[in-house]
């Protein structure tokens, strides 16, 4: 049994589960700009857990940039915690091996095991909701890259001296095409577009836009609506045809908030794509929605088992060596 | 001993070979636009090569679209080719196994094994002259992705409805970064800039501008061939800066006519990728010039015997699964 947590910008999750990713038992604790009165709910959900089962370890997924190896979480924008390692800490109030790992990541190799790209042998997993991330599995292994910091599509650059991004530079992906930017966008336009059904379906309260209002609006067929909606997909394609010409995954997995606008979403999605990407490589790629609940809770539960795997097969072996020194050769 | 042949927009080069890399003798076929007096040439190179000698495979280095499995170039803007299975061609005419890969993908093989980064864990090459090509070499192998097109960075869109590329699409790096594509944006902007040296470097003449010419302009302080590279290492750093937020390779090594630039291509370019990349990702990765001469023939000998290890493995256990079968459980 093992403990997955899921921090979010809004919320974070906690759950119990096994190694196949099936979830037991879940709690939410609602988030907290302080990291200190985040831990306490957080302790008394995992002593509750743990109580009377053999706990394994806990597996935390958050938002980059982060370090697995020393288990630090340096930033978090929506958050406020700087530098916080979370797996020190957890480590020494429980008696459990923790590990720490990208959000995206966790929900990619979630998806990868359980969801939708569970035929494919390489998938890129994409989740846009309030920022955009990524995380690439291939052969259904997290790809890590040289720092940890592999499948930033949400900063890769796709429209040069465009809108500026949380990052502090200029035309990411996530500046043009996140759940924020579309809202963003929205309520920048509204003003010059009274009539628009945006402001009506938000109850006439510009500060009450968001993604799902623009959707909403889309579907209904309204006219500013539906600009904004075709420059997010128009971006959103060349974004993912850049990354297919370079990665060429067999999927691309969709989640997040804005994934659930579905046909919405991804008819005009996928036509941009076969326009701007590789043809052969946009050929041989399906982009298909996400379809778990909780992905980044399932990944976290798998990655924790496979890392618990390779520790104790290294131990083995490790023993083995061992044994053999001990045993010495014959003389 | 193995036979490389490394095919290319304006010559071809045949060389004769160990795994190690290393080049024994050598010749060029220039150019030709017709695939049958191609042929010709390159069957009496091979026949001379094989002449005495114990041949073990041929190896060929192609500009792609290409399937390395059937060993077709599907086309080859600089050559007019369509569709040659050049595999079956040579396999029929000589009694050697014949493999076929994309040429950034060898080359890039072979700066990782003997050139610029042989001591990185996982390398992309970047080759910028006439194109631009990719190839992303991840534990001393090629990654090839689901249909052997991954790392085309040179038709990455970094301007959307930007110049024309010869793919069809607009704004790809090639089109905007590549050799031709700064020699035709000289060409253009000369007629309004008379006293531009480079048209006084070209002897006057507008068609023999070259990016060569334009980077001794850029040397000797020209104004408009400074802009015109300004501009190229702008949209380069942006496109290079997208492939490593996304591979965060150790290394980026950059070979092809353009990179004899030297520190006036390097110099610039890596404080571009610094600006627009991911931090972290960024100060992971080392940006360096290629270091072989014909790194597409160092990369086709290595990758062909690494593929004839990996084939006699297989028929080594073959055979031994088969003497498992012959002899049969004890009845």
């Amino acid at each position: 049994m093992f403990i997955a947590i899921d921090i979010g910008g809004t919320k974070t999750e906690v759950a119990l589960g096994n190694k196949k990713g099936e979830i037991f038992q879940a709690k939410v604790i609602p988030a907290k700009a302080d990291f200190d009165s985040f831990l306490a709910p957080l302790f008394s959900i995992i002593g509750d857990f743990s109580r009377n089962k053999k706990i394994k370890g806990i597996s935390i997924a958050a938002p980059g940039p982060l370090d697995p190896q020393s288990g630090t979480i340096f930033s978090s924008p929506n958050l406020q915690w700087k530098n916080v390692c979370i797996k020190k800490i957890l480590e020494e109030k429980f008696d459990f091996p923790v590990v720490l790992e990208n959000d995206a990541n966790l929900a990619g190799l979630g998806e990868s095991i359980c969801g939708a790209g569970k035929d494919a042998s390489s998938i890129f997993y994409l989740t846009i909701s309030t920022g955009i991330g990524g995380g690439f599995i291939l052969g259904k292994e997290i790809y890590q890259g040289a720092s940890f910091d592999a499948a930033e599509i949400g900063h890769t650059i796709v429209l040069p001296k465009g809108p500026k991004c949380n990052c502090g530079r200029r035309g990411c992906l996530e500046a043009l095409c996140s759940g924020s930017a579309i809202a963003k966008k929205a309520k920048q336009r509204v003003s010059k577009n009274p009539h628009s059904l945006i402001l009506k379906l938000a109850g006439n309260k510009k500060e009450l836009i968001t993604a799902q209002v623009v959707i909403q609006a889309v579907c209904q067929g309204d006219r500013l609506a539906r600009e904004i909606w075709e420059e997010t997909c128009y971006f959103l394609g060349i974004g993912i045809a850049n990354m297919i010409n370079l990665l060429n995954p067999q999927m691309v997995v969709i989640g997040g908030g804005v994934s659930r606008a579905g046909a919405v979403l991804f008819k005009p999605l996928r036509k941009i794509v076969k326009q701007t990407g590789w043809e052969r490589a946009v050929k041989s790629c399906r982009i298909v929605k996400a379809k778990l609940k909780n992905p980044g809770i399932v990944g976290a539960l798998i990655h924790i088992s496979n890392i618990k795997n390779q520790i104790s097969k290294t131990q083995t072996k490790n023993i083995k060596t061992e044994e053999v020194k001990a045993k010495g050769p014959r003389s």
